[in-house]
């Protein structure tokens, strides 16, 4: 019941604060005798690392990921890891007014009105930091699942920030790796990259939508009612910093749809899996998967921290006008993109292990 | 762990089937002394009823809830409280070919693949009709809540179906009660009327928007990492069947907002509390609720059964064409309100008991 | 969290009181297809309701279960089954001063300091009674090993009764289902009706040792620090009514032992599993089964309803004399056999599920 | 469902092995506000490290905790609390045989059996030494309390040793902390002290009987049925390596006893509060605090770890002959008094944090 785990059989928890000596994750349940290097588990944290990329913040920490329990021999043992980075840029300063003052769209103040103390240097707890424990977590996840359903790809990816948006007629999966944005559409890049300049010209952010897709999951993983597969990916990428919104599928635009335009027709393919002609139900059908792609997208809400000054007030209930300086992303879509990853491969690897746990290779099996 | 619940101290468990002898909610961690008369909850149960309303259904059950255990003198003992509800339309009919067919857009197919067995009559454990017991269950939440944060009110309505939308001008609280379509513009309500005909007439369906508003929600409660109240209430909505997306205040379109234009603004209120220009958040910043309304809203998914035929498959693997004959809405966003406004009830009462097992009234004041 | 479950991925949730409508457990995570026919489980039943056996009370009720959802065509679908049981025998009486009198020894006290509330019609939530509905789960966990594990067996026994102890040199299995005891010693049934005949005469009661043994548990399941299967299985056994201690193997006389008496040797079988010299662990090592006999022993307390009068006070904190009257077991010793069973049964299976959750078929083998 | 968490509201995940770099806590949960000081943690490590007395183990490690997160400005923040110690006593060793042998009496050989792989080098996780995270948690735990409720004392001692048992006539609270045993009868020192050294030089080891009382309980915390707050005691105590059988008040002996004899009287004190005749319930009836002291006893079982050979096995199925050289305390009982009275400070707040969550300030009176 842990308020900041997530997870029912493999569970992950993660702790630490944004200039705190350190943040990490605890991961119990993950199965045993899967090999985990640190070396993939740095893989993952090097794509989400603040200064990899001209249109994150500059903060240049290594984010360096520490293996402090539960690895044997290069192995998991069964027992819990614990995946430590420490904070080396925990610079010393004198944080004056802002100590004092509630950041318009931040958790400051909510965070002081639930706490009765705050913790102000870089947001805390409430800080994005936190997500590098995610990444490393879904990295755990991610070498699991490879053990147990070798083909599973998870891959996430953005298709829209502010104005621009993908075209989905180019869409290109080798493209995704190949530009800062994490876009399946590389003539796009440019224009986004000047979109993205002009906002930050203009002391201003904006925010973006992400689309994650895990490729290979077998049938029959979620359940029907409350720990249904799209009800515990809602949950992740809710839980992710600057989330307004998660859509399964057709999302949003399913209320705009009729009966005979949604649901996916059903044949049987030449392997013997049903095939679908369409992926509305974008995998997930009463909460279960299909075997189609899994298709979850969300949108992230422009970063509060601009230039542009806001009018807010202090703890002392003064008012007060806040301009926010310092290093921070201009879209922090970009950076959602390898946490999505994790939190995907965590929920995935998660229903696959219940799965195993309830009904074992007990399955059924259509036309046998 | 338990697949079919939610809530952390407030901890709902839902069972029962579509045509089994009943089906109920087992509701854990009600505060003791709340006044539960059955009365209250069938009140809410009749508004979710089918054949109360012509466009939906016309299964014609009493819906009769009734309290096994809990209460005791009228009051809430602080044990489980036990919520019965008899299904009296068990229908004995012939089945025929729908037990050995997968309907298109339902979970007959994911449940079979995961499980090996159907409960084909009805959708079994994936009818919609499961929510009956969430309308019970959020009963016995708003009265608890009744007591705790007396001036608290939850509303839910629907924004949109299909091609139609409301408009936003002439919302009205007050008109939401007085129309089949629980929307908050009277105006409007006979162009729904003709266009759900028309589709009902073609043999259609389509999806729709219901947006659930807490007001008077105190400052404070949920959390910043995964327990957070956004977190929770995607969850909750993404549980009922045939929801697709949830959004936070802004939502999807936050995706194509400035930071300049997002984040509110806050000010101090004459009576001491902080107000903010805006509620792009939705009430919720950093997980936490901020005191403005809390706001909900999500895409439910076109009826999949309909009358128009649509190609699928059987257990054995032929090929069966499918059209659903029977009791189905053709916009099942109608039935959904009264649900939403339950899932609503249930995870703000259970942030609230959480605060207050962490925190007491040890809380923060602004201008103290 | 909910406070009136137990089990992690096999999760048990029982509700109801004494005298309310009814009583009833919500079995969440049984696999499907286990064959459930309801005369199983009103076998196991049958063996604790009262009226059946001249040492436990006369309440005379049928204890007849109802599977009310989670079976479909006689086999568990997955999904909750849920166990009613209707109280019968709710006597419409005047309680009188009992309504406002603590009885020494019962959780009247506490429970009103708790909650400001008390059901006082025979104990309400904190009667045994509930322990009818644990039988009934425990039913469905026999059922549900009975197709993963086919040969294991869990029986229990007493072993004391006051003064009264068995000879465990004539230690006979089949004993113990032939008499009113459960002991598995014939030779001392007359001493011990004796015995109890004496105590009831004397408007006295008094406490026994329970055994629960479970034969044929695999090596493997439970786990190395606090979801171990003898911490899981000493909660099961502290949670039921009355219970003060629970011992694995050697228990409480462990503390007299050396090291050299205490380890048990270990060799190779000729079926290629371990044996070992002996099992004062328990069969459990390390929270982990050994593949031995599992063996917990519990002492309950003597029943604190007798017909010698006790000093207590009522709600208004006057003094009062209290001497209890109606149905009660002088020894509840013998009513805890099968629902110690029960309890075995359900957190064995639990930890069954959870084992093949997180390892699968994964296992170590010795000597390959 | 994390298998190495235990708690409800205040959440304990430990994780570490013992030659591993660290090991610690993951403290979820604490109330925010509440005094955290390292110094006070590390004085209740202090008690537990090794090598402090001269009858444990002389590995000699600083055990020195760090708080990585969740602490600012010398208060908790209500966010995670990390707790870690590093191992620096790591010696680089050849283990030869033992990575291949089983000891008997410990996990080796059931934790190979589970996993399929083992860490060897001083049982990994299934080292006592997780029990220092544990002492660091209850420290937080102490520190939440002392907050909460001033006057509460959580005090561990010996009962038992072998054949040596206090004398209670001559019970001491002041003795406790005088003496290398953590007895309350200072004139049995000297004669355990010689009886231990007999037992070293016989190259044995011994059990023993610890009890740990909790002082200043509130009446009312806990719940009726599986989260009583004797279930979660029993499973905490259970939970410490070695531990065989855990007590409740009369705990075993309660089978011997009447039930006149048994149940405590009550009365009404002076100051309005209720008094009791007697303790035999330990301080709770009905899985509720009666506000009178929460006795809890336990068996723990004596250290396998002896340099008398024993017989055992290899991984590969050969016999081995084991003598276990190296750090062993030859009474595990010395060592777990800390750990006792840390999980006896971890389910007692739980508790108050549950209570006051659930119910509040609405709690009965006596006498109102």
């Amino acid at each position: 019941m842990s308020m900041n785990s997530f997870g029912h059989l493999f569970r992950v928890t993660t702790w630490g604060e944004s200039h705190g000596p350190a943040l990490g994750a605890t991961v119990d349940g993950c199965p045993p005798n899967v090999p985990l290097d640190p070396a993939i588990l740095q893989h993952w944290l090097d794509r989400r690392r603040p200064g990899q990329n001209k249109h994150t913040t500059q903060r240049n920490e290594p984010d360096a990921v520490k293996i402090l329990s539960g690895v044997f021999e290069g192995k998991s043992t069964g027992t819990p890891i614990q995946l430590m980075i420490e904070n080396t840029d925990q610079r010393s300063k004198d944080y004056g007014d802002i100590a004092q003052t509630f950041r318009p769209g931040h958790a400051d103040i909510t965070y002081f009105q639930k706490y009765g103390n705050r913790d102000y240097r870089g947001g805390g707890r409430s800080s994005a930091r936190e997500t590098a424990a995610r990444v490393a977590a879904g990295g755990v996840a991610r070498a699991a699942i490879q053990a147990l359903v070798p083909g599973m790809q998870i891959t996430g990816y953005m298709t829209q920030m502010g104005e621009m948006e993908i075209d989905r007629t180019r869409f290109d999966w080798d493209a995704i790796g190949q530009n800062d944005f994490w876009i399946p559409d590389a003539a796009a890049v440019q224009d986004w990259e000047n979109y993205l300049l002009g906002l930050r010209k203009a002391h201003d952010s904006v925010g973006a939508v992400v689309e994650v897709v895990a490729r290979g999951v077998p049938a029959g993983i979620g359940a029907p009612v409350y720990s249904k597969l799209d009800t515990d990916l809602a949950a992740a990428m809710m839980s992710i910093n600057a989330v307004k919104a998660v859509e399964i599928g057709e999302g949003m635009n399913a209320a705009r749809l009729k009966g005979s335009q949604n649901a996916d027709e059903i044949f049987m393919g030449n392997d013997g899996q049903p095939v679908y002609s369409s992926n509305h139900a974008g995998g997930i059908l009463g909460g279960i998967s299909t075997g189609q792609d899994v298709v979850v997208r969300f949108a992230v809400k422009p970063t509060s921290s601009i230039l542009t000054p806001r009018q807010s007030i202090r703890k002392d209930g003064s008012a007060a006008e806040v301009i926010t300086k310092g290093r921070h992303d201009p879209c922090v879509g970009i950076r959602a993109v390898p946490v999505a990853e994790a939190m995907m491969a965590c929920v995935i690897l998660d229903h696959l292990l219940l799965h195993r746990g309830q009904i074992g290779t007990n399955q059924g099996t259509i036309g046998a």
